[in-house]
């Protein structure tokens, strides 16, 4: 963050470069709704699919699942989360808008009207979004849209353990859509009403909890780690005794400092064996794991580290986003380039092929050649404006190599590869160009 | 489908072997709601991405999207949907049951009670998911999931256009779920009210359309070939005029011959520029695109593939579903072994390993033998009941190949490989193994 990154030049960023736009907006918008742009929908994809790869197919003990979000309305209520998931709203007397009765000084005037009549007694407001299904509007059809993954892994335990054959311990892993009815979302993706979760249930024997939880803390750091995360702008929150959820005996909120704040990013929680016992209480449904070598009969305890995708992508932005003086074209003048450092596996682009100009006998060779690479690699073409410009676009959006096609290329066919980092230039054969970049991605 | 799979054996397969269970199948499920367990959660994803590569990374004409599901309601009403996206719905006078108008004889007693009073007249009833946005549930707070992706392609074009800097013809893609209050859905994942879609709309300009058609009519036919897809079971069906959504100028409906019946696989519309004309009119936004050559200023019309991911994966079973005579262990006997004949690229699994039995120094070999190859191929790991078992268990998931450790590679450094369809095996040494599998799969 110290260099120069502000949220008002990421939103910006973000908007021009088609990262992530105002959602509905040629509708005036829709509060906090926000739409990945191409940019944006590839970095997030680079992110989920490396943290599957990581965390799911490359591992032998996790597996994954995709559920539905509209899961009988039991599970709900089963979880706690019909009575109890809620925020505590007072109404202004005079003009009847609703606040978090947390997050404001009621002894004050009202923010919106200025009213001084004072504010209602707080009441507590369920989070989790209604819809009915079927043709009737009526208690028997009313379902939620979950708020949480993580009763999808409780429910359909049975049924991963049949059918997997996993052996405790082992995890089940989700990545998806969850909505909550936020009275004050904000912050750009930091907190949105919609919004992406990644997040797995690691059972264990109750035995070996403390071992797997510092196991995972680690892992989330190596995680981070990958994501170009600098350390120091990490928070490793311990939430204290009396704090915690009622499910849970130890969790760490894993917080960021963002440009508006030390906030949460990440969480890590050892929810005992609470949520499956509930569901064994409630659907009358055997839950229990029998340990083949010992016959124990037992109800697995769970870690769950939980990895918001939304804030995943926004840090990655924010520790990217660089500003650094750099040379101009004319001779010992330097100026400010912007340029993103995105860790190569998570750039949208990870080659840009450059004609350097728009000479027919250049786009001869370089379109073929951008068909060829994005084969294998996520390629993008650029033919317009000054070979400067170019560089310095695809610098802001964090293209690791720049590929210039010149007229020399006619010749010897071999290209020039310009590094986003160091600006350093070589000249690659084209025919080596796979393996070069093979190599170097 | 001549290979002898039914959707009775097919729903059993793929609920134990982990596709897809019943979704919230602890508290007696969720009508037609569907979750996808570790084997389909991964066929669903090869699925996606392999069609992200084709159709978006690997194409220079081609940007991704990721827009909210809950859009500001303008948008539906602007498309139509709010006033006309409805099924004509009876109710029985006996029991009030409703049902489709379309899909029962009126004439008849009521399928659910009986009863001989007869039906209500036919009323409209919305398919939107309809949900409520901050702490009141009122007119003003409606919004609905969104019942198609398109609509965020069309309200998003002006912003895609900008940010990308793409020219006419080219196109935006989106992956995601959609939801549709179906009265009567059904038929395993064929039907859900909760379901995932992949589309794009190609911009072009008018005087292309019919070229476009016919280019994206051959893509998606290479796309079915490219899931395992007999073309014997795809009907392409040509929609007549009268019969076609009131958007649309040319449909063909891709048709499927399920076990239950010719029924919607895909579709491919040619939507005119009746959706940008319609955002443009009522946001009042310049939806218009420059052409950069000629100066034209034109509404781009529009193709649009449309490809079900649930009905992909359902029909990439089913088209690898396979019963055939294969040899036992005891000499000169056969059995009936299930196999699914999946294309490797899809398999959920590439790789099985399998310590021929449970001694510790075979399970010391094969164990970092899996965790070795599982950094770049998926890779499973069996080391119970007998070898015969586990090979047809790996065939009824569709593992293309199967690796036996044995006490014979202690000594020579080499493992068994079984090809899933042939059941051939050869003799690879383990330090080929990567080199071998990279050309194989």
């Amino acid at each position: 963050m110290e260099k120069g990154v502000t949220m008002e030049k990421l939103v910006a960023l973000a908007k021009t470069r088609g990262f992530v736009y105002p959602g509905s907006d040629i509708y005036g918008g829709l509060a906090n709704s926000w739409d990945y742009g191409p940019l944006g929908t590839e970095l997030k994809r680079n992110i989920m699919n490396a943290w599957w790869q990581r965390f799911v197919t490359g591992r032998g003990d996790m597996v994954g699942i995709d559920a539905a979000v509209i899961m009988n309305p039991k599970v709900w209520e089963a979880s706690g989360h019909v009575e109890g998931f809620t925020d505590p709203l007072v109404e202004c007397k005079k003009c009847h808008e609703r606040f978090r009765a947390d997050q404001i000084d009621i002894a004050k005037a009202c923010a919106k009207c200025g009213g001084k009549d004072g504010f209602t007694d707080p009441k507590n407001f369920n989070l989790l979004f209604k819809t009915f299904i079927g043709s009737t509007e009526d208690t028997k059809s009313v379902a939620y849209l979950r708020g949480e993954l993580a009763q999808a892994m409780f429910v359909d335990f049975p049924q991963v353990l049949m059918s997997s054959r996993k052996r405790v311990p082992f995890g089940i892993a989700q990545q998806g859509k969850c909505y909550r009815n936020e009275i004050t979302p904000g912050n750009f993706i930091f907190r949105t009403r919609e919004f992406n979760l990644m997040e797995f249930e690691y059972f264990v024997h109750e035995s070996e909890w403390e071992k797997w939880f510092e196991y995972w803390l680690e892992q989330m750091k190596s995680w981070l780690d990958f994501c170009g995360v600098n350390k120091e702008h990490l928070v490793f929150h311990e939430i204290e005794d009396g704090e915690r959820a009622h499910y849970s005996k130890r969790t760490i909120d894993i917080e960021y400092l963002y440009p508006f704040g030390q906030k949460e990013l990440y969480g890590l929680a050892y929810r005992t064996d609470f949520d499956l016992k509930r569901h064994m209480e409630v659907s009358g449904a055997d839950l229990r794991y029998t340990d083949p070598k010992t016959n124990e009969k037992y109800l697995p305890h769970v870690i769950e580290p939980t990895f918001g995708i939304d804030r995943t992508v926004l840090i990655t932005l924010l520790e990217a986003y660089t500003e650094e003086q750099a040379p101009t074209s004319e001779e010992g003048q330097t100026d400010t380039r912007v340029v993103l450092k995105l860790p190569k596996a998570l750039a949208p682009f990870k080659i840009a092929i450059l004609p350097l100009s728009k000479k027919d006998e250049l786009a001869a060779m370089a379109q073929p050649l951008a068909d060829r690479l994005r084969s294998r690699f996520a390629t993008d073409y650029d033919e317009t404006q000054s070979i400067g410009k170019r560089y310095r676009r695809q610098d802001e959006i964090g293209t690791p190599y720049c590929v210039t096609v010149d007229f020399e290329t006619l010749n010897d066919k071999a290209v020039t590869i310009r590094d986003r980092d160091t600006m350093e230039q070589v000249r690659v054969a084209i025919d080596e160009l796979e393996t070069w970049f093979a190599q170097k991605l």
